[in-house]
């Protein structure tokens, strides 16, 4: 089973907070915070879409909606929800 | 009796929860969850419909027109709320 | 006397809950309902308005301006309020 | 002396309730009620004015800025507000 | 010293209740009472403006900014602001 | 050090109340105020902007960003904010 | 590891409240204040972004992103909320 993201939209799956911090990057658990990681699985067919499958982002911590796919945590995001682009 | 959606709208047969956890897809049943799923059951004429009749969609919760047909639960959607076309 | 539409403006005709439900069509009586139904009797001159006189449609029910003639509950839509055409 | 609205705005004349209420149009006085009917009596120079002098209308109840002149109610609305021609 | 207004503002001097009402125009003192009439003084370059200096004209009681210069009140408006134009 | 504001904004070394009220304009200590006046000390590379450095102006009370340097007040604010020049 | 912005965004270094006052800029603390510097670390691929790696930047204190990398505190900013940028 596949999720297909339409237009403009992505699907990412969401990183856990051990995840995150791996590498230095730290983003803080109060009420301001605006952000999380994830991994790009599936990207829609727009050419608005600037990032690709397998690449890590930064993306707005409201935007999205969620969805569990076999108790995995992933986010149909906007393109443009997405802040930049983690680059090991 | 049909109903034909207008423009960039379509009817979409609402899938029950037993219906929608089949194949793992789990949706969180929090006050924050905006997903459900459908099958879609007619379009309208605009070219901008990116999905087709009998296809299984994810759409955003809070979007739509409720309607019941024959004690069926139906939505009247905008095209740009369909988030993802579920293939199995 | 006669009132038409100006624009993109429609006339219909409410229909009242017993000829609603007849054919199978039920709307929900909640908060969240938002749907009514009604018959087209006048249309504005624009060429943007895809319903004709006499057809029976499904509007969003929040929408429009309710006036009454000769006693019989009318409402001025604007086309985009149109959500299907329910054909018999 | 003689207003002259400017751009796409109209001035019409108020009609009362006891004019309102001839030719059988009842428009309801609930907290709901949007409607009200007068008669245009200048138009300002913009070409997307369909209505003209001497023509009743019925128009958006919250719409416009209201003016007295000699004691007679008018309003100055914008041809947007207008929602249809009364013809008799 | 002079106030030159930028783009499609322009210059009122704001009209007292007492010259208002010469001419026989009368504008409620309710809570909803949107109007007030004014003089142009001085308009800006912008080929939007449709009023001239010296002209009487009706404004939108909440529109523009409150300029006091030598004890008499003025007002910055946007051309839009102005409803329209008083011909004696 | 220099402060350089970037596409439509300018920077404006406001003008203090002793200061205002010279030249017989006085702005209103009300809620309802909405002008201060202030002069360009610098200005952004777009087109759009109309006013020059040195110019006395009078801009929206409530439009742009304040900041101190070595003890005197400036605002960035962006050209639309303007309303009108001074001129002695 | 790197953070790349995509589009118009600009990661930004924030400047502490120390570095910030060297110069003679003070920004003011009350709730109304507005500003905050910090220097360009990143930029993303849009040609509208004016500023360069490097520069010291004034930004629209409610803006953008927050994120810690190694205990630093940056910001994901669009390229419009950076309001002036300071030379030395």
């Amino acid at each position: 089973m596949k999720i297909k993201p339409l237009g403009d939209r992505i699907l990412v799956r969401v990183l856990q907070v051990e995840e995150r911090t791996k590498g230095g990057i730290y983003i803080p658990q109060t009420a301001q915070e605006k952000t999380q990681q994830g991994v790009v699985e599936e990207v829609g067919d727009s050419q608005d879409i600037k990032v690709k499958v397998g690449q890590k982002i930064i993306y707005d911590k409201y935007a999205g909606t969620q969805i569990k796919i076999d108790d995995v945590d992933y986010l149909i995001l906007k393109n443009d929800d997405v802040l930049a682009i983690v680059e090991d």
